[in-house]
């Protein structure tokens, strides 16, 4: 494939990262149209060569000259990086899609997933000459409200407890190069080498590594519990979340108990999460088959299953189901580009 | 040490399983009192010799006729077996601590955690010539009620939502060599050897391998609902539980949200928690440091942190908790020698 003669001008900023890697295959699986891409990097990644569409590329040192001419930028290099050269390529008419979490809650940047609120973003078109940010949310967030807003939509969740079951993946590529490292030194019967993590990650799993802050949750957690707000624009629904890292390389599980406004039985919950864009539902009870992130890895879908009828709750109020989402993948580089798409 | 010329003759059925093995080895460190000790297993065992605190054991095959003369049987090789030979065993004037579901719900059959329940078994000892069933609880049950009812003592649950991070110990050492040999296999590019599991259990997590009900819950969820009723002798109590397989060894981990009838401030459960027998506080909020299933492997106690007010409900109404428990130890064997140690 080559350049395309139309199409936006786009830039990849922390393109090195597991999450630019990520862009560039989803860009080329969704056949995005780009008149031209620029691969930009930290000035210690300047320099390196990548393939992409059968075309070459030399990494370029991000600076704010960069995005001269880019209609598009897609950012995933770390908050300091989106908040330094966030604010510089909109003024030079860029739009920027961000995957940190520098402006999510910044009430003037709208917080999108595709399926759920593209309203939210419907006056930023590219040809306007006009840049704007955009915020992808946390990945964790994308991957739950995915299976939640069809309910949310038919029953009105009321509140949310949520314990989460993180990859490696969401703490970037050196983590997951450690996970792999690790186990092979346990195996070994080594001392496993703790770097990325202050302990060991390999045959274990610990408190999400986000800093905690003064009301006992992690910034992980209340991302879940504000984004949630934001995305749904509902100031009223209670979101709890205990945020934990497992030892898996790069997909996401989430065990959601749901509390509705209305009553929603399971098999209507199931109906509604088989017609839901961007989602499966697995759910075979019988052969115990259910998501896994191994099967949900490199895939696009959010996986769903284990939809059942809570028990603790009366009257059919409220739900369990468990989530499967691949974090590089719909919890970070598909959903920013798939905001991409809808800016053209 | 050798043997006691005091203390119950007692027998360990099911010797040389996981469970089994600890059993010896909390008996050892715990210098429990026996006058003897039998090693009881299948015909397929039969004849391995076990060296147990300086003695020289034959595995014997369990028959009817072990029993003759046994105080106290500790079972731990399945429900089926304990369904066969439990009643026997009680004929005979054995007092039985069994392992297995068999009997966990039957209301004739006290269901015991030490530290939560001792009444239950009250009018059961050793010396009146009696036998009787003593049920042992599921090990995620069990973990969870350790830090779960000192809590509810003060402020009384209503509800619970459990989410769980089970180690493959629960079933057995063959799921664990099946974890380590799986995970050698996928690190050297191989397909992973899958007898125990119908999946990869290396670098994955799975919805808990027992049984789904029609009710969509699996039965291990089912145990935590029903067990917690009939420990805390309260049918009202709520609870729902996701049980989840990580891939880790031998200790649990539970993500648990309570919901009070009486507010409970954060600090004060906390105090209680610290205070509470058979529970530590692993709560370093400013070093990221909490509970982890490794750091509980091989020890008694069950470690509890992330203690923090709920915010998805008002008043304090609520917590979010994170325990760890080491399945063989507290989750079965220590639990059901510390029965032993109260028929006394």
């Amino acid at each position: 494939m080559s350049l395309k003669e139309t199409g936006p001008s786009i830039a990849v900023v922390g393109v090195t990262g597991a999450v630019g890697q990520e862009f560039l295959s989803v860009l080329s699986d969704r056949d995005f149209p780009y008149r031209s891409i620029k691969m930009l990097a930290s000035k210690r990644s300047a320099g390196r060569r990548i393939t992409f569409e059968d075309n070459d590329y030399v990494v370029e040192e991000l600076t704010p000259e960069s995005f001269a001419g880019v209609d598009i930028a897609l950012f995933s290099a770390g908050g300091s990086i989106s908040r330094e050269f966030g604010p510089i390529a909109v003024e030079r008419g860029t739009i920027v899609v961000d995957n940190s979490s520098a402006f999510r809650m910044d009430e003037k940047v709208p917080l999108v997933i595709p399926e759920v609120n593209p309203e939210a973003m419907a006056n930023i078109k590219v040809g306007k000459g006009k840049g704007a940010l955009i915020a992808n949310p946390n990945c964790s967030t994308i991957i739950c409200l995915m299976a939640a807003t069809p309910l949310h939509r038919r029953a009105k969740v009321l509140r949310m407890v949520v314990s989460t079951y993180q990859a490696a993946s969401g703490a970037g590529a050196a983590a997951m190069d450690e996970l792999e490292l690790q186990t092979r030194e346990v195996l070994e019967g080594k001392p496993p080498t703790c770097k990325i993590f202050n302990q060991q990650y390999a045959f274990n799993i610990f408190s999400h590594n986000a800093s905690v802050l003064p009301n006992g949750y992690n910034e992980e957690e209340m991302k879940m519990v504000k984004e949630t707000r934001k995305i749904w624009n509902d100031k009223d629904v209670k979101v709890t979340a205990t945020c934990i890292r497992v030892p898996v390389m790069r997909a996401h599980a989430e065990s959601v108990n749901l509390q509705f406004e209305s009553p929603l039985d399971e098999d209507t919950a199931r109906d509604i999460l088989k017609n839901a864009p961007g989602v499966v539902v697995i759910d075979d009870r019988e052969s115990n088959r259910f998501p896994t992130p191994l099967e949900v890895s490199n895939k696009d879908d959010v996986a769903v299953g284990r939809i059942r009828q809570d028990l603790s709750q009366d009257g059919n109020q409220g739900l369990d189901i468990f989530i499967c989402g691949d974090q590089i993948r719909k919890g970070a580089a598909l959903n920013a580009i798939q905001i991409a798409e809808m800016l053209l």
